[in-house]
């Protein structure tokens, strides 16, 4: 069997996890790696892999099936994805929620064009999650829906603290809040503040001379990051924060509550989770599948944009569906 | 704009829990209701429902854009869904998991000669569970699965009940056990018999002279139902039966644990859970979800049968894509 050529472009947490989750699967292979930075400053962690620097992408454009692009979502991806989308197949994890329509449009002009396909926002949130609201809101029309996340780290939220004067190192961690929790899974349909679901934990070390009042009276008070919230910051030193902050966990639920029968009697409780080691792992693993899903697609003339929503469940697999068929239903 | 037209064949549990959902979906009507019975039988819960004999189906073929199967798998769906996909869009439930692969060929096969859609072994065990299956697998190839039925009835182990000699009514409960659950979660990837997972509770009331002896030595070591199980036994009042043991609750969950990293060093849990108080109004619930799904794919000449596996999440629902990617993602 020809294996997927799976290209890498952009190295940090999801490009070293997209190169991991292809030995998990043998019907992909690792083509090349692409770095904006000098090749020669990467470590990559198979033997022997190809990286160049994004500039020679198009001179490997018959080596590669779908790229993989692991940027980030604020800086790169909302000018990478077109732009790769025109000579490439691509999926990425784009995860700014109120520009995805925006994105969709633009990626969607460019994959058409040129007669590619491309999956975007794939990943747990946006991707798993969303899939899942979309089946619980369809199969409970009248209910509450609830995302809750984490523990885990809010990389956003731990660079707002990062940009504070004053502070070495900083993480931020959500929590989702117990007795919330307990009461959505009850099926009581609760209304809740956001105040009321999550509360967050900050990790910070400063700098010689930095004004811990401050820069605890900065973070509480900072608008749409932390004031809405209940916020707690532990100051610690630079080397706990090595030695204790460097993990990725994540995780966190989907659930919708609904009812049914002529006088609404009956309630059920649909529930979708994640306990995850590693947020960046998991996430490529993933990413991996829709690339998969994207060849498949991509083979059967199906271009343009596609999400998640649209993506049919079997094509995630390499399983031949007349087995999947047989082995899950 | 106009409504999907839904006819029902087969008025039982899940035939009275379509009619109830199709109330719950404002795009979407109920055409009429066919029953093998004599029409005149029925109660149907809509005001001015027109109910059918089943042999009057086909004069009724232009008034309806999908047929539901309401009817039971171990009698009545092998038949009736090859045969109605001959003339209707239809969803069925067929849950007999060794025959879908068999079933799916047929109506398959019926589906494609009339040009017609047909969605098989919709509902949540074959239907959500597959899906969430079929996700857990692609993402985390590396890892054990695990799926718990419960606390809920199970129709087949009641019916073996009701044919021992002596029984008067009788029920089963499949019960997953609390401390497999708890192992399970915490992500150790144990492996267990059937025994290790489940036990099975009969609730038992006699008719007058049985012996209720033989009866629990009867239940006990019945072959492929009991034997292999942890089975108690409560010998209880036809009265008892009337009011404690008329609800239809059920629900369980799919979980998956699975590693990544260079190492296998990090843990993923990907679960996905349901609590149900009426087994037959949530599973209805699905199927009407699904018979949209045909029309859509009906509409767009997608012709032949089709498994949860296969469809698209976004066609399950009444919204536009261009919202559910604003909204969902
Ligand atoms: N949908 C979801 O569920 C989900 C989940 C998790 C993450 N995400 C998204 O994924 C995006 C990427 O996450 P990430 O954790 O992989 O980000 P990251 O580690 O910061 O990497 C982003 C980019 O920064 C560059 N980079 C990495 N390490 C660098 C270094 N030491 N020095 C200079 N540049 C470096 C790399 O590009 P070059 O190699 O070209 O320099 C890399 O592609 C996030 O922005 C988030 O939006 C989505
Ligand atoms: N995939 C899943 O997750 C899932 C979940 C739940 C159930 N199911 C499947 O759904 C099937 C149907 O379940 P159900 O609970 O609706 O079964 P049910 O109540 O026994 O109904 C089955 C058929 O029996 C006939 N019937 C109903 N009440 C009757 C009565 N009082 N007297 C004589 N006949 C009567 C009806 O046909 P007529 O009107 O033509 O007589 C009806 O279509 C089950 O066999 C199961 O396989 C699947």
């Amino acid at each position: 069997m020809k294996k997927i050529r799976i290209g890498i472009l952009g190295y940090g947490n999801l490009g070293r996890g997209v190169e991991l989750s292809i030995a998990q699967n043998p019907d992909l292979e690792l083509a090349a790696i692409f770095t904006r930075r000098d090749p020669s400053v990467l470590r990559p962690l198979t033997d022997h892999a190809k990286v160049y620097n994004v500039k020679e992408a198009l001179n490997h454009k018959d080596e590669i099936d779908v790229m993989i692009l692991c940027g980030g979502s604020s800086t790169d991806l909302s000018s990478q994805s077109p732009a790769f989308a025109s000579h490439f197949n691509v999926v990425d994890s784009f995860d700014t929620h109120a520009k995805i329509s925006q994105h969709f449009k633009s990626v969607n002009t460019s994959a058409l064009l040129s007669k590619h396909t491309a999956a975007i926002s794939a990943g747990w949130d946006p991707g798993l999650f969303s899939v899942n609201r979309l089946y619980a809101e369809s199969v409970l029309p009248l209910g509450n829906s609830y995302t809750f996340w984490g523990k885990g780290v809010s990389q956003g939220h731990s660079d707002a603290l990062r940009r504070i004067e004053g502070v070495s190192h900083a993480i931020q961690y959500t929590i989702p809040i117990e007795s919330a929790v307990k009461e959505v899974r009850k099926g009581t349909h609760p209304q809740y503040t956001a105040r009321e679901m999550h509360t967050r934990e900050c990790y910070v070390s400063l700098k010689p001379g930095a004004d811990m009042d401050k820069v605890y009276a900065e973070i509480v008070n900072m608008p749409n990051y932390f004031s809405d919230y209940d916020t707690s910051v532990h100051f610690i030193s630079d080397e706990e924060f090595m030695k204790n902050h460097s993990a990725m966990p994540h995780g966190g639920f989907v659930q919708r509550s609904g009812t049914t029968g002529a006088k609404q009697e009956n309630n059920h409780i649909y529930e979708f989770s994640l306990t995850l080691d590693s947020n960046p792992e998991f996430t490529s693993n993933i990413l991996v599948c829709y690339a998969r899903a994207v060849y498949k697609l991509f083979s059967e003339g199906l271009y343009g944009a596609k999400t998640v929503l649209e993506i049919p469940p079997a094509y995630l697999s390499l399983q031949p569906i007349e087995k999947l068929r047989a082995e899950l239903l």
